[in-house]
């Protein structure tokens, strides 16, 4: 990295925790970070890059929105496995449509995440890009020893839950690609839905929750829509769900704006993307136990579903107004191209 | 990310060890990757980018270079903190101009890296790019419990090594946009100046062997040019480092490609880049140890300067042809470009 750079790197990162301490040997400014891992826990990793136009525009996404985001996508992977995030290395390949200021803005949205989540910024790379801004995020984590929770572990009469709303996020985005078109700033009532797509959550505490408890078998964080997390685990598990389109928790704001454009809801929680939510299954016999613990904290679940041992031969099907139907695998992206 | 490149990532990665076993026990295809970290060692972690355009180009690159090439930098910065490479995540965002197989190639040099080095690869992203394709790699090693080698650490009184020749990677570089612009292939006799650029070597063994002689105190790897690494230790340190350049390894292909250019050797040495051989710091009173173990292990290693406890207000100065000279602090870029 050439100096001017690595002095930009330094101004930003200066307020940050990754200076060395707790657990950090080696914090910003050296080849590499160096941390201790705690004891009895195993390193969680994942990573989630964003690229302007593909992920995100200008239009609508605040700079700092773009890094929070970054942030919380992986923290939510980590979240997807029952684990806690420790730490994040953040490269981003900025172009010269983006200013030093607005650069820093996404820095900003970057270290408004990892604060509000406990994580420390130790390490990264920034370079020039000859165009479209890109971000990727690595974030380390931790989850007690054998204990990860995984995709692949459903089975035959466990019951489905999700976390909380789904499709909020791309109904969030529809309303910002048509204020974008018609220059109408979108109606506030409808602001929840615009903060779910630029200020999503991760549910770490809800994770923690499911691992804690023992009953929780497989689990996802819903980035590529419901439709497509529901297959993940099917596919892995080898096993069917079926779902009951009546128990998916969306908002109310995003059923009227649906009513109000014509659109089906339910297109947007199965294929819409980036809730952040988590989906698994349990064990029937320990539901009532998650639901009071989950009451209890104060986090939303809900049961749409249950995992059958064979059927229809279909991974996932899904049974609304009285007729059950496969639902088609398939993903989400952001403004019609394949991603 | 969507189901068809789900599919492919899968397709890419299905030969790798990137599956379960010997400490990996969540590997790639689930939200997050987890591993068991080594008892008594630290995790090093390190994320590097390369961009098409500003970090390489399609006709100086075969795409299988540009994933090994990747891979190495990042293993080269765990070797600088005297650690071993253990885990790689990919994030990749490949643009229209690059069809499947020339992505499937950079995949290629990527496992090829990293099966030479002994690295697994546990995760990764892969999205769309409107234009440049852009690769960030993280790659996760081990270390000692506090034994990492900092650049922090040079002393007065110690003298200054290299592990092996700088300069090559950019007079290679200069090769290849020499028969870019001609259309001329380069001349064979210079084979090994395009290697070093195409397919760079990390020190991991020279790392390893610094580390174990417990007399090694500053450390960096030449990413960026020896006078940028120089001035890192140098400003890291609070030393000041006189270096002289009779004694920096070049190879006789670089001098000889210089004089035919007219092009002064040390420019490529001082400011050239992607060397990867490691710089650094060790005891005066243990140096023949340590001359004596590199040579043992067959591995090139150079003193070529010395610590000064305080001096002429230069971080590092430069004697060359009887001359001491401040060395400008500066980096390296390709082409041109600041980054």
């Amino acid at each position: 990295m050439a100096h001017d750079e690595f002095s930009l790197i330094r101004q930003w990162t200066r307020r940050s925790d990754g200076q060395e301490g707790d657990g950090l040997t080696v914090g910003i400014g050296d080849d590499a970070a160096v941390y201790t891992p705690a004891p009895d826990m195993e390193v969680v990793a994942c990573c989630d890059a964003m690229v302007e136009t593909v992920h995100f525009l200008k239009e609508t996404m605040h700079p700092s929105d773009i890094g929070y985001k970054a942030v919380i996508s992986n923290i939510s992977d980590v979240a997807a496995m029952g684990g806690v995030a420790r730490y994040a290395l953040v490269s981003i390949a900025v172009s010269p449509s983006w200013s030093a200021e607005m650069t820093s803005q996404i820095y900003e949205g970057i270290y408004e995440a990892c604060e509000s989540y406990g994580v420390r910024v130790i390490g990264g790379d920034t370079v020039s890009a000859p165009d479209a801004l890109h971000l990727s995020v690595t974030v380390l984590g931790e989850v007690e020893k054998g204990r990860a929770l995984r995709r692949s572990q459903a089975k035959a009469g466990q019951l489905v839950f999700v976390t909380g709303y789904v499709g909020s996020s791309a109904a969030g985005l529809h309303l910002l690609l048509e204020q974008k078109k018609t220059g109408a700033a979108f109606p506030s009532q409808y602001q929840a839905l615009v903060d779910a797509h630029q200020r999503p959550a991760a549910q770490v505490a809800a994770g923690r929750i499911l691992l804690a408890s023992g009953a929780c078998a497989a689990l996802n964080d819903v980035s590529d829509g419901l439709a497509s997390e529901l297959w993940e685990i099917a596919e892995a598990s080898g096993v069917e769900l079926s779902i009951d389109a009546s128990q998916i928790p969306i908002r109310q704001e995003l059923s009227t704006y649906a009513e109000q454009i014509g659109y089906d809801p339910l297109a947007w929680a199965f294929y819409g993307g980036e809730d952040y939510q988590l989906v698994g299954t349990a064990d029937a016999s320990r539901i009532d136990m998650l639901a009071e613990q989950f009451a209890a904290a104060g986090i939303p679940f809900a049961l749409i579903g249950r995992v059958e041992s064979s059927g229809n031969g279909t991974a996932v099907s899904c049974t609304r107004a009285g007729r059950q139907m496969p639902l088609p695998k398939a993903g989400f992206n952001h403004f019609g191209r394949r991603e």
